[in-house]
């Protein structure tokens, strides 16, 4: 049996100079509110107020880098893993069963972020005292559904445990937010912020465009016959998302190009699109020429605007066709950012009333196009490590790459982006061990002061989010 | 003088903790057997067994990694350093004029993967007890002259003696495998194992192709003269070289492109190729679509399937012409996984009888793209850090930016891919200090235990090798 | 009140043993001349030798990597920070008021470059005790004018102060080089060499060609009227530059692509130039064209030739376009080299008489192309880290992807290509210490010995740029 037990100075540098700074910058920011500008959680569980079924649906179901890395070994059909397929049916519907495999697997985990967190939610969340094993899978499974089981972990009461001060949701443009609804309509406190992504409906190229058009305008109340409705539907749907609390807006793009079209020629790719008839073309220049609209629209209404490209969805058809969409299929790929975000910095970029957040799958651009963009531009800010970049090392680079030549001012703080929400505050936890880990390198190195590295500990822990997303 | 002796910690971070463990976890594993799956030693050297005939030719003239260096300072010519012209002619004869620009220049290998090699092979395998130079270059001309004259330095003495478990070859399609034959029949029991590199009959491209199609007729022994006929010389001749012991095929492609062309099309170019008449493009579509042939073979025969993409060969056409290929003049350049590997991931990759093993020049493609592959598809594994970035920092940054996305077991171990023989043991002796020195970081970071790190790499060192090539 | 004392082994790895390394490494080299072969420091201020008017226009106007940071955080627009416009006006000329604003957003370069070097000018050069801020701003600015106002900060001092054996600087090929001749002619010894950077005549995209080319026919005094002329005069004026101590030419070019044309071809571009007809592709071949036979006229007259590739110019439009040149908008791009460079490295480049340094924004070509291009031709030498990367970590990472590939003497020192003439000992410490720690890593590392590193850090500091330079 292998003790689970995490070590105070976990993930700090082993040079005993550096990791005391780490620690003493650290032990200022730990228990910090997290504020969680950008994720997926479903604000239905805070709705419901529901306890999680059972071990197996609360850490693996949802957690596509988990049962990613079981079937990359071949140990498992997605199936045989409990995933639901497109029409919703379930091949495997033991919980215990698919548990066996992941912990017979656990160490498969080991050196990844995943593995990192886990042990967070074991350990810290959960008070496991055992390294999840083939031979302990058992015990730790009905160990963690006594728990679940429990009042103490209903999803309100992990929130308030969590001390999460705001949490983001992602919600699509049609949405009629009712779960945000009624958590207000609850009186309970806890902050849940709805996101405005409208890529369901921007990305002609999507097969459900239509499908997703419809219920815009179920939402709206009125056919949207022409671009001109459409664009007017999005302006009230993002208004009722700012009265239902929300700060910002998200698109998710296959590419970062940006370009404005004229009324006429956008008009003309919306009839085609209505008529079934969008080319690949089209799709493309209609997704930039939205995002020109999205920034225009943000510098009326307030709301911050993030970008997310160069992800290639869904790039196992054979698993995307059986089960749809996010199901560790997106392959992230090389983008190129200078020429294609030219347009929007040129019309937009100078208006400091503006923050557009720009994220990155292609870690090479840090160095060479967001941190010198971020460090012109004032709209622009530099979003943090994302997805697979959410990890020590990766995070570490990031603040490698992109300081010396941004700042850290042009940068907005950490986000925790996942589905996972009791995955949150070990997230949040790794985030800001780098954090201080980083700075403290920094002091060690006399780079800058350990009152400087303090301050800035606070300001990418805590101030930075809060401005950069107006929460 | 400077005295050449290998520190016992040599490349283990110098911080004292990090470094005890390093020590610690490489002692258990630096008298593994060596398992070397791919590089490019002559295989007639074991066959013929007979004594390296001088210290040039054994270190300097195969190993263009050394006289790259020595032509990069315009310190000779090509000609000058003994390389044979592609007649065979030689310039320069005389191997101790040769050998003392070498040790001349010895230290601009300072702080190169050559220089680390050499020193390992001089002190490690020769028992050279100073570091070379203008002054002692004949005196140690002389004592490696004297070992290598020695029976105890005999190819098959030396291979028991690196304790190698099996070695790799590369062979061509239409290699009769006769060194490989005759060492069977030797009856030593040194494991030299071919693979099938059919690169000379599917590159249209490549100027000798028509001949290597004649060497490939000649090998199956009928006229090959339409596309079916081709595959199924292909078939024949894999089966032979699995009847000889190998257990993968290898695919040095300028492209990682993959695209199955209808039997039509693909008849049609080949018909264009047999009347010299293949176009860019031909070449191009025909390659990506032999990839997705091959993996189709080793679905049915069970062979590994190795692609190395992404150098562009013989970059420098004057020394080309007169020298021919391997010269040092190739030079990598930008390669793209996501979109070029879809076709054959999306037939192949799900299928977890198939091993295809992806290398790749371009580091940026590490963290972007061929650790979410690999941390996806079961068919798909990550190859060792290539050529040059078979170095110290090179495999650092290959275990810092793949392991948190693909994790340790979707990577295969190292390959020396050599073509040197006794670099060999110095250039495993690198990766598994390189490899513990990874581990014992993550250990004092608290990211895995001792007892994790102590199996890892057990596993990077032995078993993942001899796993993904069925060795 | 913070102090601003630097600290002995800043920048220096925290490890003690690696540290005392560094230090031992540092203090041989730290008082060496400062070798300077590449910058746009203005030598008007040497031949004038008149004070600095004021702190804001010695530290701020001139250095837009401040300024830049100060508008990217919406701080005050490019005007309120008094840089003038394209017409020379300034609507800021409050020196005092800029300086404000600069001083109390000071923390603004924490863990940048900027920050660095300017900690050391205040500190080192200007001897102030405190670290700027907003309540000590004008206290500060009065020390420093203090000091402006002293004989012994007068430009020529400061130089010999600085103890700079040469200093090269970047001059259009049709400048009289008018200041250079009033330096040689008063008699001080200062060496201020000019560089031949043609880009003004040599680019036909540049909108300011035709002006430039009236300059040009003025310099040589003939009409330029073909081609031929043209080359000749680019000749002459390289002949000029010569004579009056230039040993190097600079192409700052959009992409590295190098291709010959045709005498008839170039003639037919160049005379559709003549006549305002250039387009973009007659643009991009002529560049190609011209560093084809800047490098053929590099072999005649010994000039090393310089590339500096891969910046979009101006991506700011609005910026550009009411303040003109070199403004902070300059956004690195992807860069290519093996094939754009391969026409130029086949023709000239075993040609060890000539040494071509390239540049790059696109650190991902470090180890990927340059690297291996600069270890095998003889004539291509790899620059310094360059403008973003001219940094601790941007330095760093510089020796750890082009070191095990390049070996240090396919490398040529360090550039501080600076405007700001009192940040170049900044600048040379910063580049000192890192090389240092490099060193002292190998060391520690039992890479390389303490001796071989001794000896490295002085080719590293002096030798190999005035070897490459011929300084």
């Amino acid at each position: 049996m292998s003790k689970l037990k995490l070590h105070p100075d976990r993930f700090f540098d082993p040079n005993p100079a550096v990791r005391k700074i780490a620690r003493e910058i650290y032990n200022t920011i730990k228990s910090m509110p997290i504020v969680s500008p950008h994720g997926h959680v479903d604000p239905s569980i805070f709705a419901e107020n529901k306890p999680f079924p059972n071990p197996t649906q609360l850490f693996l179901i949802p957690d596509h880098y988990i049962y990613r890395m079981l079937y990359s070994q071949g140990l498992a059909t997605i199936e045989e893993l409990g995933i639901p397929d497109v029409n919703g049916n379930v091949y495997e519907s033991d919980p215990k069963k698919i548990w066996k495999i992941f912990a017979s697997n656990y160490y498969l985990f080991n050196g990844t972020p995943s593995g990192v967190w886990l042990d967070y939610e074991f350990s810290k969340v959960f008070g496991i005292k055992e390294k999840l094993n083939e031979k302990n899978a058992f015990k730790i499974y009905d160990q963690l559904q006594a728990k679940i089981n429990s009042k103490s972990f209903l999803p309100r009461t992990l929130f308030d445990k969590f001390n999460i001060e705001a949490l983001t949701t992602t919600d699509a443009a049609y949405d009629n937010l009712e779960h945000h609804k009624s958590i207000k309509d609850s009186g309970w406190k806890g902050k849940i912020v709805p996101c405005f992504r409208p890529d369901g409906v921007t990305d002609l190229s999507n097969p459900k465009w239509k499908e997703n058009l419809v219920l815009l305008e179920k939402s709206v109340g009125y056919k949207i016959t022409n671009y001109k409705k459409f664009v007017h539907a999005l302006e009230e749907r993002r208004e009722f998302f700012k009265s239902m609390g929300a700060t910002s807006t998200d698109h998710g793009v296959f590419s970062p190009y940006t370009h404005e079209l004229t009324l006429k020629k956008a008009e003309s790719i919306f009839q085609n699109a209505l008529k079934n008839k969008s080319t690949g073309e089209d799709a493309k220049l209609f997704t930039a020429h939205m995002l020109m609209e999205m920034a225009r629209m943000s510098i009326d209404d307030g709301l911050t605007m993030q970008i997310h490209p160069g992800s290639y969805r869904n790039h196992n058809e054979i698993i995307y066709n059986k089960f749809g969409l996010d199901k560790g299929c997106d392959i992230p790929m090389q983008t190129e950012f200078t020429f294609n975000l030219k347009e929007l910095l040129n019309k937009y970029g100078n208006n400091k009333n503006l923050t557009v957040i720009i994220f990155t799958l292609d870690e090479t651009a840090y160095s060479r196009e967001l941190a010198p963009l971020a460090g012109h531009y004032p709209a622009m800010k530099l979003g943090p490590a994302w997805w697979f970049h959410d990890s020590i090392e990766g995070m570490t680079r990031y603040r490698q790459m992109v300081t010396e030549t941004a700042g850290f001012y042009n940068t907005v703080g950490f986000n925790d982006d996942t589905r996972a929400f009791v995955s949150i505050p070990a997230r949040h936890d790794v985030a800001r061990r780098v954090d201080s880990n980083f700075l403290a390198g920094l002091v060690a190195k006399h780079i800058i002061s350990k009152n400087e590295a303090l301050l800035l500990a606070k300001e990418l822990t805590y101030n930075l989010v809060k401005k950069a997303y107006k929460l």
